[in-house]
């Protein structure tokens, strides 16, 4: 892919202060900010109408730093804390826009409510992984589990939009796109952005896109915002960044996420970062009785502590050998996965540990010490190798006994793609000497998620980061603060 | 590479049950072990002796759990709390393995004295990244670097070797040679293994080798352990898994480094982990009062805790824009960095900040904010973006100041890959489904290091897990445990 230089650019079809490519979450939030700081602004989208993959979501905004929400249910939290649990698990590569968005949670919670986004003050205090009901604050990453409990005080932060049906996104998309509308954020949709235009200094000024078949130039007198979603369904892309990819695998989201903003904005200059990062899921709870059960691998071995959010045992699982993990549980606390979707399959109840071994073929003796072991240390009280929370151990001596084959490849895992562009806190795109790309801007699930891999995200690193840094890069873009 | 069938096999030359591929401390420890449990073995070695990168080495042993050095210095550690410790850095990936060697750690370092290791009753309290002189302990990790001081009881586990100067290795590589000598393990010297012989029924049984020219065929009526050590001068591989290592990065250890082992044990059936793993480092410290200054990369930004583990502050300098970062002292602080070998430059000396950002072309204000939020933060004893520990802040306001370029390019990194075989806590060579390989063990540098990273590596990790692994593939070649 390549830019077009403004040389051979005869006439502009329109023009605005800041063109935002991509109308989901984070492409609403930058052009409600741009637009509040007196801007013209367009935004270029493929669909027939807004919407992007927040508008299909579950509906999940990571928040927290105290939180009316989180106070109204008891919890203390603040933008340390949050900082501290945040770098603990995705590390301090972005340490700089952890801190920014930590410090600023609060105050982008509050924003999100006067644009009319919905959060009830009440708490779902189960294992879930979305809320078909319309509670405002769940867990919905690793905060409990080890050793990130030891790091920062444990406290929910998934923030959900209050509307029932597991697509709650709506409700928060709906409301975003009232106040555009109201407020004059102008669109143009079913226009595919082709390639972006750059001047004689080399500044991004424009791009070109594609309506109807027609070619359709549009100059941005200030910047480009690029906000045009992930990379899930470009399949070049995951073959090279993802080769142990089963085919199995779905994509989450909207088929539009082929990485076209990314590869755009690469050609203007752009880096990117943290492309081997993935979130997959095919949970294994609700209902979560069945985190006190035990996942092995082909080698009757535990890899994982069992009550970790479902991406970070997914992320777990992937590396196994030949991706394969199997759920087991006794007759106390049997039960089916809800989520059929992800298509864990029961193998079958055995009358003891020695038939299930030989079952799953499993190394002899592998599963019956695995077993042992495990119950011993749950009688006590403790989980010497993966320190499980005590609320999730029992002793799994309650026969008969169940395995769910959880496998990679013989599951359907949905997943969501991780990296992208390099952006400052400013989210400004950056070279890869750590330039800013003059005239660039971008948010959202194009540019590089602040956690790198599936290990340290949580349900709502999607939808929070991309409201907020897309908030900062509809200001930034008009060069206010 | 491909394995030899034993149909084309005529004859033999030699025999042994236990045959061990590298003399190195693996291969020693395996010799030794295999030797006591009856077993005539047969090490086979490129080089005219026995020696490997070990021999080189400056001798830090990573041990813990509660060793008598640690309790000499008056050190407080258990099992729990050094796997702990490495977990929470090197994450569960390999939790069986890493809880093996904690386990068995004060008894291995009991054996370990027992075979001649020297190893004193002292202990050096200062940062450094090896020792001249011969006290017994020393930090040698991030045990004290946030977050894993919260997680468990920081204690030193770096045990040298009592020996003066920079190759203290030598001193454990002459104890360990000596009682292999004594004992009768057997040696080919100037023996290149070349490829694993394998029988009808898949199991490797033998080795084909290189002799001053003639094939050597060896057969192992028990198994094959591999001890070759690691890749770091196979460039075929070092561009596969390391495409940002600049040219100025050199090996550490000896040219016999060349994964040969590795691509003989994939041959037959072999997995491999984590080849994308590198510890690497040109170390800022000793002396230790440079950790007080910052390292900030070509944005001006501060990325990682200067009080990091040297390895831990190369990796993230590896991540940086263009690989560039700078050490920012102030004139109470200011030292040469004693490593010379490092090759940090000292840029120059400069009256104010202003004078510094605009030379070393940083983005104009960012050093000057980076410095003014650091200093504010030190002057209250704290740092909310690293928490780099309160022992090495000070506000950084005594000019004038310099600059050091510390660059991944512009100075000479040293490095130790970190991947390898595959192998389960009996140190059995493990497919890609988790099966063992029928007659194959594998240890040391050849195998996957127990930390994936220079994140999480600690500075004898190499020789600590190596021996004790070695031992465990020589035991278990023989079918003892």
């Amino acid at each position: 892919m390549n830019t077009i230089s403004i040389d051979s650019v005869s006439r502009f079809d329109d023009d605005a202060d800041v063109i935002i490519l991509g109308y989901g979450i984070a492409g609403a939030c930058a052009g409600l900010e741009a637009r509040r700081a007196g801007g013209d602004v367009l935004v270029v989208e493929r669909a027939g109408g807004a919407s992007g993959a927040s508008m299909l979501s579950s509906g999940i905004f990571y928040l927290g730093g105290g939180t009316d929400v989180q106070a109204a249910a008891g919890f203390d939290d603040d933008p340390d804390n949050m900082y501290r649990s945040m770098i603990a698990s995705m590390g301090p590569e972005q340490a700089e826009l952890v801190r920014t968005y930590c410090d600023g949670n609060v105050a982008h919670f509050e924003w999100l409510e006067e644009q009319g986004v919905p959060f009830e003050r009440s708490y779902h205090p189960d294992k879930a992984v979305f809320l078909m009901s319309t509670e405002g604050l769940m867990w919905s990453g690793n905060e409990k589990v080890w050793p990130y409990r030891d790091i920062a005080r444990p406290v929910p932060r998934g923030h959900q939009v209050a509307m029932e049906g597991d697509a709650s996104g709506a409700g928060a998309m709906q409301a975003l796109l009232a106040r555009c509308a109201e407020e004059g954020v102008r669109a143009s949709f079913d226009s595919v952005a082709e390639a972006l235009i750059v001047d004689e200094a080399g500044r991004v000024c424009g791009v070109s896109a594609r309506q109807f078949g027609k070619a359709k130039l549009f100059k941005a007198r200030r910047g480009i915002i690029v906000a045009t979603g992930g990379f899930g369904r470009n399949t070049e892309m995951l073959t090279h960044h993802f080769p142990a990819l089963p085919a199995s695998a779905e994509p989450m989201g909207i088929p539009h996420t082929d990485g076209a903003g990314i590869l755009m904005a690469v050609a203007a200059g752009g880096d990117v970062r943290g492309m081997d990062g993935l979130i997959a899921t095919a949970s294994i709870y609700p209902p979560g009785q069945l985190v006190k059960g035990i996942i092995v691998n082909r080698l009757g071995r535990r890899f994982v502590s069992e009550d970790s959010y479902h991406g970070r045992t997914a992320s777990f699982i992937m590396e196994q050998p030949a991706q394969r993990a199997y759920l087991i549980v006794d007759s106390e606390i049997f039960a089916y996965p809800e989520i059929a979707s992800a298509q864990h399959r029961l193998i079958d109840g055995f009358d003891s540990i020695v038939e299930m071994e030989a079952a799953l073929e499993l190394p002899p003796g592998s599963l019956v010490r695995a077993m042992e072991a495990y119950n011993e240390h749950a009688r006590e009280g403790r989980d010497p190798l993966f320190e499980k929370h005590g609320d999730w151990l029992k002793p799994l001596d309650a026969g008969p006994w169940a395995a769910f084959d959880i496998s990679f490849d013989r599951s359907i895992y949905y997943y969501i793609t991780l990296g992208g562009l390099r952006i400052g806190p400013d989210a400004h795109v950056l070279d890869a000497e750590g330039n800013p790309v003059p005239g660039l801007w971008a948010a959202g699930a194009c540019t590089a998620h602040l956690s790198p891999d599936g290990k340290s995200y949580a349900s709502g690193m999607s939808l929070g980061p991309g409201s907020y840094f897309g908030r900062i890069a509809g200001r930034s873009a008009m060069g206010s603060s």
